[in-house]
């Protein structure tokens, strides 16, 4: 692998703190794909899993324990970590000269942080004081690269937003708890027609689910934690992520999320609503424009978005676009990608891609 | 079995239509639970299950054939059954004297039928002069005992939906595929995190889902048939249905509704407008006060209601109750309900018992 770029020039070094969790897996597998981006990988965990050898690009690469050290010569490192991990280590990286872009919750909201999707505000990842830029969540990211369409042309002004979200939006420990669960009820045809019953059938796995009830036949109405007033953490990220996201402080939202048992790929139900008219045939224009989002719209036909289609692919997938019958300058949207790869780790890696063009003067 | 009520009276005469079905199957256990409502109860249904024995009130019946004569001294009728069969049969039900009860499509939007949620508007159960009532959709009807008891209060004006609802609103065609399905996926843990597999693995079930993507593993973003401009008729349903049942023709609807691996129960986020404001707390208050609807409604100590919880009994459960922070006078609610009891069954046996004791001059 040469650590030069077509133009002679250095190519930058990259760190992936967080190799080994469910998205650090994932953007294994997206920098295999994409392998002419980066000189070195340095391959960064906890302690725990340092030592383990992981592929990337076709190479062995040994993971190294998290430490200083790791980002002297680093140009750009991607944090794939709890927010505890990243609000502690993102700065030590920045410290050591590495642009972080970091997964986390922890710096989403900081106003020195830019949040970036590159396919909407590209522009605010050159704006970096802290030397920090901030992946968003998820869910947010599923309707980024739709709305952010949208809103360029017609004025974004208000959403409201139900969320199917997949199990791999709570990491590893999630898809391996909805597996458990999908084994535990399996071959037993009357489970989920009697009350009670799901519940029985699961009193034999552990009490640690990351889940707050049975996902294995059900829909569970809460991610995240509580941040009051009856909101989950979750849905106020949508609301303010969009926010910042869109670069529209007053946009109204409101966001009910609730897991699914999906493995992975999140959906969502949008109702958008703009600041005049717009048309489906128009927004279907706009939207079949862009380069990462896939229409899927003609649902007489049985063609619309489902997570089963969607998962291990890059796009934003957008379906079931209507016009509101009773609501002006509104359209109705179901939109769905993949939590770990544009929800996470694509996003992730294309804004890595952004900084690292920028520093070698590409 | 006395034929007579506690008064002496005569008690009504009552007959199932679809008998064997879903829904029927689960009216057989609700006037097993409710034994005293009726004199003679007949089962009726398709000639291919006449002759059959079903247990109903601890006593043994042979299914009938659906024929003019079998509703001959039947005070009311009971249907589920599909609409094509509803609309050739109520009529002549009706003709032979009975009130027809009609859980099917048929009738539902007919100005000279009335559309009865007991809880929301029961008188107009009254007037019915082609001698035919109807049942609300499924869906609509998970909503209704909430939302009526709020727009009594405060004037409800909008209402945007996104459903999550149950494999057994197809029927127990959509219950059998469902369970096939898994059956089909269980063991492979791979399944759902990358592109194609569920499919796979599904491709040895038969050509003939009820849904038109699969369920296992899946969120499928669409429900009954295509009704033009992108809208499903579940979509309208929800729409034409609520205007109705609430008195409100000028209500602002949208719905999008969305098939979950689930096999009963369905589920609704609902983002409710009000002609005024209006609390948590009062909305909390005014809905723990129904009889009929059960607040579960504290999920930062994890107690929100789910349909794993809700499936088999009879309340609408109410949870996720809080003030939309960007939109005035505007609630967000999670509402939940067993679509085969509430959403079908048990409705259905509400507004015959409005009937019978009508009839009986109760």
């Amino acid at each position: 692998m040469s650590a030069t770029d077509g133009a002679g020039g250095r190519r930058p070094t990259l760190a992936l703190v967080g190799a080994t969790g469910a998205v650090g897996t994932v953007m294994l597998d997206i920098l295999t794909e994409r392998p002419y981006q980066w000189g070195e990988i340095r391959l960064v965990a906890s302690a725990r899993s340092a030592g383990r050898t992981l592929r990337v690009r076709g190479e062995d690469v040994v993971v190294r324990a998290l430490a200083p050290e790791v980002f002297d010569g680093v140009d750009v490192a991607m944090f794939d970590v709890p927010d505890a991990v990243s609000a502690e280590w993102g700065p030590v990286a920045a410290a050591r000269g590495a642009v972080v872009v970091d997964n986390s919750g922890a710096f989403r909201m900081d106003p020195a942080v830019p949040l970036v999707v590159p396919e909407v505000n590209a522009a605010d990842a050159r704006v970096r004081p802290k030397g920090i830029i901030a992946n968003p969540n998820c869910t947010t990211l599923t309707m980024m690269a739709a709305l952010g369409a949208l809103h360029r042309r017609w004025g974004l002004t208000a959403i409201v937003a139900a969320s199917y979200q997949a199990a791999s939006g709570a990491g590893q420990v999630g898809i391996d708890r909805l597996q458990d669960e999908l084994a535990a009820v399996a071959g037993d045809r009357s489970l989920g027609s009697v009350a009670g019953d799901v519940r029985k059938a699961l009193s034999g796995l552990p009490g640690n689910s990351p889940f707050p009830a049975p996902l294995a036949l059900n829909v569970v109405p809460w991610a995240g934690s509580d941040k009051g007033d009856g909101w989950s953490s979750e849905e106020l990220k949508v609301r303010n992520e969009s926010r910042k996201i869109l670069g529209i402080p007053d946009l109204k939202v409101s966001a009910t999320c609730v897991r699914v048992p999906v493995v992975t790929t999140h959906s969502v139900a949008v109702h958008a609503t703009f600041a005049g008219p717009v048309t489906v045939a128009e927004a279907r224009a706009e939207l079949a424009a862009q380069p990462s989002v896939v229409l899927l719209d003609d649902a007489a036909a049985g063609i619309f978005p489902t997570p089963v289609d969607a998962v291990g692919t890059d796009p934003t997938y957008v379906g079931r676009l209507r016009q509101s019958l009773d609501f002006p300058d509104t359209l109705e949207l179901f939109v769905v990608g993949d939590n770990l790869r544009k929800g996470a780790a694509l996003n992730t890696a294309e804004i890595a891609e952004l900084v690292g063009a920028e520093l070698a003067g590409r």
